[in-house]
């Protein structure tokens, strides 16, 4: 890997990719338009020499065009994260995903870039009968539009692989927690919990189990399967995340804590978040740590490290919020 | 079901249905872009009562909406069927299959009509491992651009069915046969026998292992599970073909003997007739059979009846057609 290039490379998980490649020596490219994207998260990466911003979004032709030249890989995690409010604005999973992704890989063609790393979710899954989830589990039917146009996407990276010899790694990623963390439920918490100390609303009944994985820990993944299927056409799936579940009350009882608050907790009912929330999500993880990968941090010191950071960095959070807390 | 809009519903499988709805008392509403629609399949349903014709295609907004008013169940055949040239035109699958799909979806959202029946494709399984092939067969991987774009249009019904409550019949078809058949490879062999009957170029090894069904039967078994499932939210998949296969060889030794020829055979050579295309597709048919559904031709029948309608059809098949001939 000598040049890569990182769309949503100001986000929260592409620049922490961004920092360890750059580190790594390999000369990086960020493709972020800064909708969510931060500044804040490349001060340090763009004083590096071969960095390069280019700033725009997967959509508009000409950038990524830029921004793929020259690279050997591309890592595609520019996305529509806003997973809750799909059924609002259901064409926005569809363009800034699905089309979005089928631009990525035309660029590339264009440019004679043949591996691209591309994040996918847990939630291609639907709502499973096995756990942990396999990589192989039973065909499974799409229940909320990000994870269908996530599962579009990988399945326009396996066409691509069988049909250009290109190389896909696909992850599957559970939710992300860690330093430059912006969005989820733990940051809904955090800054509910900020603005009222006193009690918190929380969407389902509290109990829905999750599985968190750290960002740092993400990124060893990511780059240790990279570096594995680097020259190897096809398509390679891996799932991402960590052994262990927490629920949504135990989350909360972290926060509150750290916080050194105790609010009453109201909450919405039902075993689900929202529509398409999935009650359970845990990824059998035996793929990726057959490549010696394995997670530092459990989910509780993921939260504690998000939170710490949440404590030293107010701008990531000090934003206008919505109501209610998400699950996710 | 009182009122049925069938997108596509001037090709070979909508206008079969259109004439099984019509005479069934359902109004027909069509939409077809002609394409590769063909008036003559229409001539005879638009002499009936509360039949109604939209010329346009499902990328054309206000077609769509004109054609979904007031209908209480969308057929969506309409497609790019085009499988061989996907790698030549990548983003074709992606708007005749993915985005339409998509816009045809929030047509209906926006009409307030909640049943869709889609005609997806067993090569969605890829290459499978298991074979026949069930409905939840191990999670596959891509192979193709045009499974991608039907596995895409999958994601997005499953999507609209746990959001907005919609009914979503999703229909994994074989390759069909049969009356007003005008593409695919019993198409390709008859047309270039017809133009030299000395020879036959075959793509691949003619030892792919194919499962076809008859039109009629296809027909029967999608209104058997729309009929099945009528008012019941919720995303209900069906694999539709029969339990036999025939492979390339002996179609071609039908055809051969049908049009009285003996042509010499040229292999291109490979297991497969193109990038993507699967050795062997047999879907396991338990679940549409447990409606109570059988086919009622053999695959042989099938490709006999399609013969049959050729010869008697010269304007089906006289068109301009390409060199080599395809294995599906």
């Amino acid at each position: 890997m000598r040049r890569a290039c990182i769309t949503g490379g100001a986000g929260f998980i592409g620049s922490t990719l961004a920092d360890r490649l750059s580190a790594d020596g390999v000369e990086v490219v960020i493709l972020d338009d800064f909708r969510t994207g931060k500044r804040e998260f490349l001060a340090e990466l763009l004083l590096r020499a071969n960095t390069l911003l280019v700033e725009g979004d997967v959509l508009d032709a000409g950038a990524l065009a830029r921004a793929v030249e020259g690279c050997d890989w591309v890592f595609h995690l520019q996305a529509n994260a806003d997973v809750r409010h799909g059924l609002q604005a259901p064409r926005r999973d569809l363009e800034q995903n699905t089309i979005a992704t089928s631009n990525v890989l035309e660029a590339m063609r264009a440019a004679g870039v043949s591996h691209i790393a591309f994040a996918s979710t847990g939630s291609v899954y639907g709502e499973p009968e096995v756990f942990p989830t396999p990589e192989d589990a039973p065909f499974p039917v799409q229940t909320s539009l990000y994870a269908a146009s996530k599962l579009a996407g990988e399945g326009l990276i396996g066409a691509y692989a069988t049909g250009y010899g290109f190389t896909g790694l696909i992850c599957r990623f559970v939710s992300i927690l860690g330093e430059r963390y912006t969005h989820g439920h733990v940051f809904d918490f955090y800054t509910a919990l900020k603005r009222d100390p006193t009690r918190l609303r929380v969407l389902g009944d509290g109990r829905q189990e999750k599985s968190y994985l750290y960002v740092q820990d993400c990124v060893s993944a990511i780059l240790s399967a990279a570096r594995r299927h680097e020259g190897e056409p096809g398509t390679h799936i891996y799932n991402l995340g960590c052994d262990q579940t927490v629920i949504v009350d135990r989350s909360i009882a972290i926060i509150a804590e750290h916080m050194g608050l105790e609010p009453s907790i109201e909450y919405t009912g039902g075993a689900r978040g929202w529509p398409g929330d999935s009650p359970l999500i845990q990824l059998d993880t035996t793929r990726i740590r057959s490549l010696g990968w394995a997670p530092t941090l459990t989910i509780e010191q993921a939260i504690a490290r998000t939170l710490d950071w949440f404590d030293r960095n107010d701008f990531a959070w000090q934003e206008p919020a919505s109501g209610a807390c998400a699950g996710t």
